[in-house]
């Protein structure tokens, strides 16, 4: 399936690369704990007023390995029926199971959307490199469309499957430009590092998995962040990626840092959500699908006062 | 959702529990890595005639988790339709995804399987115990049907999120009769025990997920076995089983234990497979879906002749 000059002229183009600020998007439940699209447009249109470039929707942090692919089917619609640009979104789009991959990877292209961030297949561990080549390949070659731009998503922590450098390199090899870059969310920097001392010169783009290494990200060829506190904090975050070369860079990456060191005392999702409730005075947020379980009363009671004293705010979130 | 004695007559009755030596049936693929259901449907009767008595199709070793919902259903659907008995079958119905659990769990029930085999949802890591109670307990109540016979799947080396005590003890206080057992692939025998000593007097039927722990485990009021290499071995591991109380019996464990150490040296799931397009007279079984590779060309050479060197053969295979 390598496009040639003559297929790509006849077939509508790729949206542009997505470059800065992408959050993760949380995804509302209902009491019932179905999604909630409603909550889930109000929530993506304030964070692309507010300062996120694009939405990493059905993310880690949108609890979307807790969704079957029909209700990701149904948020994607209803995000693109409100208005929302397909441009703007980088749905995640990795299963254990490769039909599901392609069936929403494929929808996702056919949206339009920028990109899709797809973790690896993570039931089996100690998979091989080639193995999870032959998986890439059977997903960008069932897929078939060369709008396609595809992020691997690098989070061992939660996976316990990675994406080695290795592996970016025979896929790149084979698949270029449609292999467009990856979220690493390793935490640790020296692999986000090596990525883009080995392939960010050659069109990889590569967004740290936290905005706690966005300015260094930047300073080495990284393409901005995807980063679960740009949730609730993306402005701020926003505000390092648009003046980092500046003399300020420095105090702006460490004034976000304070955010994400109290969040950090607690569990990432449930807390997101208890903000977001809290801050948009809009209760029903604090709702997660087991097997997550929602900020105890008196971790709220803590976070949110620390957060305030912090200085944080969510300008323009309550109605 | 707790059954009463009206509806339990009304209703149709739940299968037999059961007990005995179970295979997790591996899944054959054709070449364009669609399911075989020709080739299973093959597989599964000879299985039940060569020694087990039961079918946990769909568990680890069958790649389920590399197959979508719909898959599933499809090759539930062509062995129920090929006449092996639903009640000889416990199908792995567990997802990351409520609902897509919840999905084939209410149809394996429908179908009259003698009861489901569940993992936890095993995306997100350092969940709660009170997190994977409502997993649980919302699976339970949206299938609303008595005749649901729920097998906890234990596995952490693989899921990464285990079953402890204390969760199934939650669960047997809920929903008694209905959460009926565990299969334990932790392979660690003090965990089986405590599991045993724990649960096994109250109705909880324990299945070590290896072969290596039958005697041990009927001896202590175990139920039997649920083993990758029941797909290759079942009649000697069967003959364990009818025989745990002769003088024979520890005679009869060492003897599968020697062909469970030859498979142990290569990946399970491609040798299964090679063990049985070899045997079987049948190449295309070799297939595995990605991100599993088939067995190397010279792993395969070396792992057949030592199988025939130990006396292993499987008796009626090959058409």
């Amino acid at each position: 399936m390598t496009p040639t000059a003559s297929t790509l002229a006849a077939r509508p183009q790729a949206a542009a690369r997505l470059r800065g600020v992408l959050s993760p998007v949380v995804t509302p439940f209902k009491p019932d704990l179905s999604p909630d699209p409603d909550r889930f447009v109000r929530h993506c249109k304030w964070l692309l007023k507010s300062g996120c470039s694009g939405l990493a929707i059905f993310g880690t942090n949108s609890e979307a390995n807790s969704l079957s692919v029909e209700e990701k089917l149904g948020l994607l619609a209803a995000l693109i029926h409100s208005g929302v640009p397909a441009s703007a979104l980088m749905p995640g789009t990795g299963h254990c199971a490769l039909p599901a991959t392609v069936r929403l990877t494929a929808h996702a292209v056919k949206q339009g959307c920028a990109g899709v961030l797809m973790l690896p297949p993570f039931y089996y561990k100690g998979v091989t490199d080639e193995g999870l080549y032959r998986y890439f390949s059977e997903v960008i070659e069932r897929v078939g469309d060369e709008r396609l731009r595809l992020y691997l998503y690098h989070i061992p922590p939660v996976s316990q499957v990675g994406i080695s450098l290795k592996l970016i390199g025979m896929l790149l090899a084979k698949y270029p430009g449609i292999v467009a870059g990856a979220k690493d969310s390793s935490g640790d920097w020296s692999n986000t590092k090596a990525m883009l001392d080995e392939f960010g010169k050659s069109g990889f783009d590569v967004f740290p998995g936290s905005e706690a290494f966005l300015l260094d990200g930047l300073r080495h060829g990284g393409v901005g962040c995807i980063t679960a506190t740009g949730n609730i904090n993306p402005g701020p975050i926003d505000n390092v990626y648009r003046n980092w070369r500046s003399a300020d860079a420095d105090k702006l990456q460490a004034g976000i840092g304070a955010t994400r060191k109290i969040m950090q005392k607690y569990p990432m999702i449930p807390a997101l959500k208890s903000v977001i409730g809290h801050f948009g005075n809009d209760a029903p947020w604090r709702t997660v699908r087991p097997p997550l379980v929602e900020l105890a009363k008196e971790q709220e009671a803590a976070l949110i006062p620390e957060l305030k004293a912090s200085g944080f705010a969510m300008p323009g979130l309550a109605g």
